[in-house]
Formats: C-alpha cells, sequence, structure tokens
C-alpha cells in the first residue's frame, strides 16, 4: 500500500440481457417482437457510487430494468432502434444527472407457421438466420443509432480466390484460383443523424440490408475476403440513404479440401473439412463520403465478433 | 491399493465431430451437404486395449476419421441416414472383430441464396432453423436408424393452457387458461426396420415430418406441454408409415407475465420475462402399436436435450 | 391422416437446472454449496398427461421447483447425493402415484479467499477445476445413486505412446512413442446399494476418487487412452469400497506437433497446435467384480461428454 | 444503386484464436504454456486489398498463424506480454507497410498434479480460476501493453449492502443492508509504457494483481459494486507500480433470496435462487494519478465481459 493517488475514468453501469417479449394481442393475429435489452448509464455525478458507495445518484438497475419492460407495454416495440431510443431519451430526461448512455439490443425473429399453406395467426417458429441488433448511445450531448446483423453465416462453393499475397519466410500458403467462402457476418450500420430525425422505416431498411449484403457476398467473384467485405457495405450504403457507415467483422471460416490422395481418390473441391479454430479475422469499415465522422457513437460498442 | 478385481463394462471408442462439408459441382448448379459426423466401435475383441494397452485390433480414430471424409468422395452423402450405413456396413464388414457401433451424424442446412428472385448457383445462407439429426446403431447383428431435429425454436402465445394439477405444501403455481408456450423440440424417430431394409426417401421424410410436428405443435389446442407432445408424435406416425416410435425431449421455456401492477399498468398476456433456468423439462415416446421394441436401437443416445 | 394407434412409451417430466445456492451462517464461518439440481418424475398414472392433458396428478413442475429450495432451508445440502436421496423419498413417498424418476445435480466447487494467509470466513472464488456430479434413479422400486465428476481436464507432455494399431487403405497415422496426451475426463460411479444403505462420507469420497484420478493419469505410463481409462477405474475402484463400477467418456483432445521444417526449425515436441474438433471420443466402463449389475441405474444418464 | 461515393474507414486483418502450447522439455520437470493467440495487421497500404482485391501486401493470415508458431519455438513464451511483444515487432519491422496491429492472447493456467505429495514433473490438471489476458496494441508509432484476467469468479455471503439510491415510478428494489454478493471479474491493466521499456516480471505481476483483486474483493465492506471496482482497482495499482490503468467489467451475478414464506419457512439469508439473465454490468477504470492518458491503447479492445 501507498500514498499513490487514483482518479475513476471511463464507466459506466446498469442491466445487462434482459429478456423481454411483446406480444401484440388486438386482433386474433399475434404479433411478437422478441429482444434481449442491455440499459448502461453514464453520468460524472455518479463518481461518488465508485468513490464512496454513495448510491444517492444510483438508478437502480433494477430499476432500469423494470423500466424496460414497463416500457414495452406504454410505448410497445416498434423497432429495435425506437425502443432504444425511447429508453435513452427516458433516462436521460428523468434524471438530471444522468448525462448519456449505452443502449443495446439484440432481436430474434419468428415466422408464421405455415398450417394448410396459411401463416397461423398465434403459432411462430424462429427463424434462427442472422440475429437483429441495434444500439443508441447518447454522449456528449448527441444521439448515435445503430442497427445490424450477427450471425448470418453464409457460404459460396466457388468464385473465391486467393492470390498475389507476399512470402516470407513463413509463409506456407498455396495460391488458389477456387476456393469456397465461408463466413459468419457481422455487419454494424451507423444511421446518419438527419435520418434518424427525420425518422426511418427501421424494419423495412433492415430486411433490405441484409438482403443486399447476402445479394452482394452472392455475386461479387471474390479476391479476396476483404474486397467482399468492401463491396457489401458500399452496396448498402448505395441502397439506403439512411447509412453513414457500415462496419463489418467477417471471420473467413476455413474449409479445407481435405487430403484424399493417400486413399487413390481425387479430390476437386468436393470433399472439406471445415475448421474451428484458428480462422481469418476481417474487419473493416465502409464509410458514406460526406458523412460527418462521429468516433463517440461507437464508443464500447464491440468491434468483433 | 488391494487385491480388489475388476472387469471391463460397456465401452465403445471413436471419432467425434468430424465437421465434412461435401459439394456436388457436376453442374453449376451446386449442391451441398454439411454434417459432424461421430463414428464410435464396440466389439469383445478390443478388452485387450483397455487392459493392456494392446492396440493390434485398435482401428484407429484417426482411420475413422479418414474413412468418413474418403466415403463422402466415393459414396456421396445423399442423406445422413445412408452416408451412417455406409460407415457403419464398411466398419463391421472390414474387421471382423468390430461387431457394432454407433454413428451419429448433425447436418446444418442451407437455403440458396436468393438473387434477383432466382435462388442462387453456389451461394448459400445457412437456415439456422432445427438441425437435422440421424443415428445408426449395429449391436447383437442387428443394425437401427434413427432421424431426427433439434434445436427446432417453437412459441405459441395463446392457446395453451395449465391447470387441474394437485396441490401440496410446495405449490404456489396459479392455474392459467392462457399462456405463452415456448419449446425447443428434440424428436428422434426410429426407423421400422423393414421400411429401412426397403428404402426409405429420408429427405422427403425429414422435410414432411418437420411439417407436421409444426403444424400439430401450431393447431393443438394445449392442456399441458405432455400432450402437445404427445399429439406431435402422434401425427408424424400417422403422417409417415415408416416410423416405429418418436421419442422427444422438449424443455417449457418459461415465458412469464411480468408484473407491470408497481407502475400502473396492465399486463394482459402483452409483456414477458423470457426466462433461462430453470425450464420445465417434458420427455417422452410416442410408440406405433405393432411395431417391435428395440430398446438397444437407443444404446447410449441421449434422451435429453 | 388414418387410424393408425400409437401409444405412449418412456417418458418423464420435471423441472430442469434449479440453480440453488445454500449458504450456512451458524457462525461467522459461512459455508456454501452451490448446486444445480434437476427433479424429473415417472408414473404409469402419468399417462393420461400426455394423452388427455388431464393433470390431475401432474405434480407441477413449479412444485418441484419449490421443493427443491424449500428442502435447501428444511434439510440443507450436505452433500449432493444426500440432497437429491431426501428429494427422491419426498417425491415417491408423498406422491403414491409416482413410481420414481431420475435427480440430478452438479455442484461448483468454491474455495475460500486466502487474505494475510488466512482462509477467508465469508468470501469465495470459484474453484473451476472439474463439476462434481451427483445422480439418484428410483425405478422398479429400486434407488440407484451415482457420483461422479466432469470437466476435469489434464495433460501430460509426454508418457504416452499409440502405435501397433492395425493398418487399411485407409489409415494414414503415422505410430508415435511419445506424444502429448490431454483429455477432459467425465466420470460416474455407481455407490453400491449396500454402501448407501449403510451411509456414505460422499464428500470425502469425491475428494479422495478425484485425487486417485488425477494421480493415476499422471502415473500410468500410456499406451492407449483406453488403457489409462482402465487404470483410473480401477485404482478408484481399488480405493474405495463403495463403489459398484466406475463409467468414464474421455475425449482425446489432440494436441499436434506443429510442422516447422518448412522454416527450417526443428519441433522435438516443442510446440503443438491444441485442436478443437474433431477429437477422439474413448468410453469404457470398470466394473467390480461380484457386484450385482444394474442396468437401469444408467437410464436417460447420459454416457458422454 | 447510384453514383454514391463512398470510402474505406476503420480495419485490420488477421489470424484469431490460434492455440498454441509450448513445452518446454529442457529437463524432466516440463514447463507448459497454453495461449490463445490472435494476430492483426493494420496499414493504409492495405486499402487496396479491400477496395480492390489486390492481396500484393496482405501478409496472408496463414502466414500470421505460421510465424505464432514457428515464434513459440523460436523465442519461447516467456509471458503473453513478451510473446505479442515479439509478434508485434516483428511484422512491423519485417513489413514497412504493417503500420501497427493489435495482437491478444488468453492464458490458460496449469497446475502439476501432486502424486504422493509432491508436483509431478509433466502431468497437469487445468486450474480453472480465471483466464489470463495480455494485449499488444502498436498503433501511430506507439506500442501499449496490458494484461488482464477474466473469469475469475468470486462471491461474498455477507459484507455487502445496497440502499440509498433514487426511488421513481418504475422503482421497486427493496434496499438491503445484507446480501449475497456476486461477479464474474474481467480486469485489464495497462502498463506504463515506461516500465514496459524497462522490462516487467509479468508473470510475478499477474498472480500479485490477481491475489490483491481477490483479496480486496474479500475484505471491502461493500456498498455496492461499484465501490468494489473502485477498491480493487486501486489496490491493484497502489500495490504495483507498473500499472497506469485498470479497467474492469463487473457483472452483478444476482442471488435473489427464495421466498419460502409460502412454505411456513423463513429464510434469513440461506437459500438463494442464481439468476443467469439479466444481470447487473458495472464497468469503470481506475486510473493512476500522472499517468499520461492512451486513449488508443484500448482501440478494438472489448470493453465489456
Amino acid at each position: 500500500m501507498s500514498d499513490v493517488s487514483v482518479s475513476l475514468g471511463a464507466n459506466k453501469y446498469g442491466k445487462a440481457e434482459n429478456r423481454v417479449v411483446r406480444v401484440l394481442r388486438d386482433t386474433a393475429r399475434h404479433e411478437i417482437a422478441d429482444l434481449n435489452v442491455t440499459s448502461q448509464l453514464r453520468g460524472a455525478a455518479l463518481t461518488d457510487s465508485y468513490l464512496q458507495g454513495d448510491n444517492a445518484l444510483v438508478v437502480a438497475t433494477d430499476t432500469q430494468k423494470n423500466t424496460i419492460y414497463a416500457f414495452a407495454k406504454e410505448h410497445g416495440i416498434p423497432s429495435p432502434e425506437q425502443f432504444l431510443l425511447r429508453l435513452s431519451e427516458h433516462f436521460v430526461r428523468e434524471f438530471e444527472w444522468i448525462e448519456g448512455g449505452l443502449w443495446q439490443a439484440e432481436q430474434y425473429e419468428w415466422e408464421r407457421i405455415v398450417v394448410d399453406g396459411s401463416p397461423h395467426d398465434h403459432s411462430f417458429v424462429r427463424k434462427g438466420q442472422g440475429t437483429r441488433l441495434a444500439t443508441v448511445q447518447v454522449v456528449d450531448a448527441a444521439t448515435h443509432v445503430t442497427g445490424g446483423v450477427k450471425d448470418l453465416v453464409v457460404l459460396k462453393t466457388t468464385g473465391s480466390e486467393f492470390a498475389g499475397f507476399p512470402r516470407d519466410r513463413y509463409t506456407t500458403l498455396v495460391e488458389t484460383d477456387d476456393r469456397v467462402m465461408a463466413t459468419s457476418v457481422t455487419a454494424r450500420w451507423r444511421y446518419l443523424p438527419e435520418a434518424v430525425e427525420a425518422g426511418i422505416d427501421y424494419n423495412g431498411l433492415y430486411a433490405e440490408v441484409q438482403q443486399v449484403l447476402l445479394e452482394t457476398f452472392a455475386t461479387v467473384h471474390s479476391l479476396a475476403l476483404q474486397q467482399t467485405l468492401w463491396e457489401m457495405g458500399k452496396a448498402a450504403i448505395q441502397a439506403r440513404p439512411e447509412l453513414a457507415e457500415v462496419r463489418f467483422a467477417m471471420p473467413n471460416k476455413h474449409h479445407f479440401v481435405y487430403d484424399l490422395a493417400p486413399f487413390g481418390l481425387e479430390n476437386p473441391g468436393e470433399v472439406f473439412y471445415a475448421a474451428d479454430r484458428p480462422y481469418g479475422l476481417i474487419e473493416g469499415t465502409v464509410v458514406r463520403d460526406g458523412a460527418a465522422p462521429a468516433a463517440r457513437a461507437w464508443l464500447d460498442i464491440p468491434t468483433s465478433i
């Protein structure tokens, strides 16, 4: 021990992973929204909760949880972005010492079960193809909103090559002009503040961006996963004027051609071993030219998978 | 220590979780099969590998792995059941001291990415809705085959009640005539040996059984998850004459009505907390009357989720 | 559909993964037991809950949960085995139509944090080395008890070889007289009924068996993982007269010598790549000679990892 | 599509989760280091790999992997920090267009198995208590080094209260002066650049900081998890002059007193339900006064659990 003096740096606190399911049952045709919501608050006045254990200004994490569930009833969940915006406005407005925070959501999509050819009114099967993401960040009196998707697993059996890379003492990789390329896309897109202000059809945008990402992955002849990432981001921004930038993390999920030569068999790209680890990890951001940068929008939001 | 004497009881050994991806690329329209295959062998003659470390009869787990990948090339993977049958026949026939074994597979389904309205030739997105299961068991000179599905997550927002249960000192649960019911279906169906012998359209059957399970879940007015399970199994067996029995493990994934009364809000089945643990765990088997029982078919196959 | 008739086969139901933490605070030196408990019931009379949704005899899974927590208070948790025995006796005695069931527990061990050289009275750090297991099975009017451990991860850097195995067309594995051997031990031991009857120091036995397993793994010069498994089981049974049999599932967690030759480096067993999948999967049971067999003791208990 | 123009923003790429195990076998008493290493590179010159798929400057992720394994042989792994420093120096020096990158490691600790009272020479059991962390960041011509720990799970059965928090419409939480407090500590500490320069006993420091964190958790009477976090960070910085700051993410793993009143039982802090989700999530950084700030040190390093 000693007389070393220390100070409190960056901090935030809240309640994580509130699993809220909202059912709209106004008619016999029910609708559901299934979210995992995290709420965290920041404020210089909270310093004493760390230094002294003084909780006088600590909006309890339990209160944050209650608010999430109450708001699901009071305001509904038209989209994760709008739901998080509501929450953020509440905490910043209701408690003057709360300067900002980070609100995050995952949304799990459900499809109606088809019975005799018709989608059922109140029975659903989880879609399982990608998880929708959203965040709202309030910092320095500005509000930033992102949407996104993760766990969107795609694969192409041809139309991908990798060659022309430098070789050093530690390079053994053989060049290829035809390989399997597979990845699990994590993409987060930041909305232009003026678009947020004007109002966005977040659900329609999500569907469209997801489709654009898939189509671009499918149709780009890939010289590198980096290039595919770039083309996917470019296509998304070109498709939707609301997007300021798209940030990707894409593992290169290696599929190795299994060596069948010892068994007297050829293997012209037919049998693969799908490896777990290690994997390539390609990250990049595609930015709309002219969009004002907003580094703080991404504060504490994981960059990677 | 002591002169206590011991013997070797039940045993098997092999290579687990071989991730094999098979691409059919005979035409520009590629097909893929994506499997996780486990192969394990049994035989009285293997006792000495345990007792003495004598490996003279131990078909190496590495050899089992190589065989899986080689067979993917030589025989293709028309269905997981047929692929496992091929493997089982090989090991039992090729090595006279191998009396049997257990072969298991998971299959991950992929959909073609739709580009400009048309399914793409060689680009896929993982379906993510349920994982297909298959096993082949060879024991006591008989071969048993099962198919199945797991992680098929379904939910209904009404049409489910739970009441009439006995009450004792430890009972606090309130009866309900309208609740959310959600589960993640694990179902394994055993094929009748005569159907296996005659040949089965395993892929068509899988699609049909999955659809029957979903439809039944959707349309049965549920008095208990047990009853829903029973109706699902009955419908599957009635739909497909190849099925001898269907074994289910279905967690009751509780969705609790969040208490909003402290906030002056009503909550008539609109806002739920989706709990992780604990969960109900309902298991049951539905058996076709007249089908010969085959307890050994299920040897070492997990009953539960 | 059709007039196909079906019947209910094997079934059970209950509440899974009840996370109960029991604190003994009679003195300033607190004790804790941290368990994950699953309770499931069986009985022919429960058939109508499946066939008709008639819940008149369904001891609610919520009631089973309440009972677990109430019993933690009323009877304490001296050991997981004793706690499950209490639960099993209660359900079978209290509800005449409950013929049996399966009760399972995981126990997470905690160590006291050492402060100034002394173990603290009420602050703990999770041990993280193996998870303790226990089950009680009541079936056909008999009660069977097992203990066990899982996730006990061990590795030896030498003293392991693998050679002498048969070679066929698909064999490429090279023999080795010195390899890294690593596994994650899952072991379940069945107690002799007469020992259960007489009373067992379950906690002392667990500590001793775990130590015997570790010592045997360490000291046996291994010719195959099968042989190591056998020696571990034999040593456990020789150490403790209460054990009827020990059932193991041991993955062979492969550590491959990384090929450094392309870089002009030798690699005499120094640098390894630790692979995830596939892995060897070795299973076996070591049985005390003369112990009465009890196949039903293992009903629905997972054999594998 | 359109004539929208876009640019490449932040990016990096590499190979993730290389599982490398290094054995020192110079004497009969072997030593092991077991790491999970991720290497990622950055450089403005890499832009064309994204924009054009031009790989001329792309040090292949496979080459990065090979380098990791080769360096484990050539330079050994005295500590994760030193190993990552070596890697970072290599890539930045060897490839002039590589401006920097992020290197990350997890280290899994092993204990010697004790046989007849003596630690064994070459047999180990995985410790399982916390995972060691390290990162090296090279950015803007500066090198930043952090150490850390995650999954260090601690619990105290008393000595924790939570009261005095504000109440609004959505507050229902009851104040408590005695609760169970449990968390899983993730802590990352940044080393002062001058200490890195001078050389640090990273292994000794890790052991000491972990012990200081545990002791502080144990002995601080907690008014809030925030306060415990602060005291833990302060104690670490006071204990080791090499530390510039410590960043924590600590989930409040709720243990709820189970309501036994309906069963006529009291529950004075004896029986708890350990919940999974939601959980509190408390984050904060403790900074040595006078240490130069280094925001870029934390670039892309996850803040949370």
